[in-house]
């Protein structure tokens, strides 16, 4: 630090070369970047989501949000499935509900693999079918199988009921699927199941996934981390803490402590954790909730990949099923999968 | 595009539970995260560099300036050699003035490997021995061998004696040294001359390095790329392009077209790259023009990896040789070029 305030002070005293302060782009509107494809500017350009404000005052309340977003996507799904050859069905695991969601066709060193996935919504949206857009362009766009886990969820089902469900699915996954042919994914609350599961995993003396693909993970439930702060008002899916999330994250964690890492993994020890792909984009308001795992597991020695989208808001790379930025993510995400599985020698 | 405009508009219809917008932090003073080391934290809070908003208007302006900063840091230099226990000799590879920085001690595997180290300071700062602190820290924390090119620089030489010099080095150096053993690496300006090297090396007939560290490179010389909007200042280093980066692109690029890959190499054919290591921070105004070269190694089939550090601006993980981000870089990448030169054998 001595050096640092040594070197800036030199400086001060010696030029005298400055010019008055012009006027900066953040106090103007921002430009769409053109330097991504134009599917992703035009969610980039997009008005914000049209529930980021929405302050739900009432388990009623709640669940009249979440019929309204489940509505919407469960017009939308069929459609895609159909288009990128996806099957869908129904079981349960542990007694909880999946869906299943099948490719057309897999590469055979994929087929006795599995990957469970944890849809995001903040542990409120996106109830059983509705929730199956990520399953979906992960089967479709990256060929592999999918456990989708429609876990429960608050305000009925507060914290730990969700992560005790995506337990209960993997302890019976594991009686027949050895841990190194499955992989766990998921976005945004997804992805944050996706580095809690391996806690609770090793807490319940099961053995860890094989590799993980954590999204834009919640990964601290408070508002902590700097991109809570620079890209409030410039992430158009989230905008804000202060909008329906913060909410969540009350309802979820139910008074249990916030900082718990099986709220906030990224308070967790994620030394010996699988090798983890981790994506988010230049605006992501969760772009510090990714690269702050991304440098813990760094340091911790686990492998650690990570893509940060040009010009993305919050997990957009998983909205249309044909922009490059999306089929880059799932194919990606798919060859790190291979990669890991492979090198456990399956 | 349809299947989102649908959902979007269905939701829109059918939600009425918004709020009057919050006041968003965009409009407050940046809040200096806690998520980042003591000494990060420090240079975060601390204000913008001294010579952001230098315009000089002529040669000798320019002269004064790269002086100024020069003068600092040669009175900071041989204090962090001996800290680190780095020794500076002086020598010359293809006419060019080079710096060989080496550290007290070395692992074996690493004793026939050599680094090129390329400079930053936009092809106006850091002459000689003034811009060896990168290649110093190399040395000194990642423990390798690097030979610092002291390449010629605007206003005087404008493009392309930079990267002339630099080519000239690695060719000289090709006469001696495999190129399955040489590395190259270097930071914002140098970060893209990391990038340009490989590609006048294949125009003019010569092998590609094992592997190369490109530190928040100045990938593209014009204001193209989202964070130079959304980072605008944010980032207390350049703090923007209309400052005397952009200045110092013109005086550089001297009426060539910038968009030429020689001096924005994210549009050059990036296929066949060396494997790449790619470093950023959440307030870079460079981050974009990190993100953007690294999603396109990484559609073209190039191993590529990210480091994107929570809270930082351009390039501060090299400047204070006891903070812990520091030293994760420069340990990662010096990881990183064990890796892939290991994978070649040697």
């Amino acid at each position: 630090m001595l050096l640092f305030r040594h070197f800036a002070s030199a400086l001060a005293l010696t030029l005298l070369l400055t010019c008055p302060a012009p006027t900066l782009a953040a106090d103007q509107p921002l430009p769409t970047p053109d330097t991504v494809s134009p599917e992703l500017q035009a969610l980039i350009a997009a008005p914000p989501s049209p529930i980021w404000n929405a302050h739900p005052a009432s388990a009623d309340e709640w669940k009249k949000l979440v019929g309204a977003v489940a509505d919407a996507s469960l017009k939308m799904l069929p459609g895609l499935r159909e288009k990128l050859g996806v099957t869908l069905t129904k079981g349960e695991l542990g007694g909880v509900p999946v869906f299943y969601l099948t490719p057309a066709g897999m590469p055979a060193e994929r087929c006795d693999r599995l990957l469970i996935n944890l849809h995001g919504g903040g542990y409120v949206l996106n109830p059983g079918e509705s929730g199956t857009l990520e399953a979906t362009l992960m089967a479709g766009l990256g060929g592999y199988r999918v456990v989708y886990v429609d876990y429960r969820m608050a305000p009925d089902h507060p914290y730990p009921a969700a992560i005790d469900d995506a337990l209960a699915v993997y302890r019976e996954l594991l009686k027949t699927v050895p841990a190194e042919k499955i992989g766990v994914f998921g976005t945004s609350t997804g992805g944050a199941m996706t580095l809690i599961l391996p806690l609770s995993a090793r807490t319940a003396g099961l053995p860890m996934p094989a590799a993980l693909g954590a999204g834009t993970p919640w990964s601290d439930l408070t508002r902590t981390g700097d991109t809570y702060f620079t890209n409030e008002g410039r992430d158009n899916m989230l905008v804000t803490y202060d909008g329906w999330l913060g909410d969540a994250a009350r309802i979820y964690a139910a008074g249990h402590d916030m900082k718990d890492p099986m709220l906030s993994p990224v308070y967790g020890d994620l030394s010996g954790f699988p090798p983890t792909m981790l994506t988010s984009g230049t605006r992501d308001l969760f772009l510090s909730n990714t690269v702050r795992v991304h440098l813990k597991l760094r340091e911790a020695g686990v492998p650690a990949d990570l893509i940060v989208f040009e010009g993305m808001s919050h997990a957009q790379y998983h909205i249309l099923p044909d922009a490059p930025e999306t089929k880059l993510h799932f194919t990606e995400l798919a060859r790190f999968f291979d990669r890991y599985m492979q090198a456990a020698g399956k």
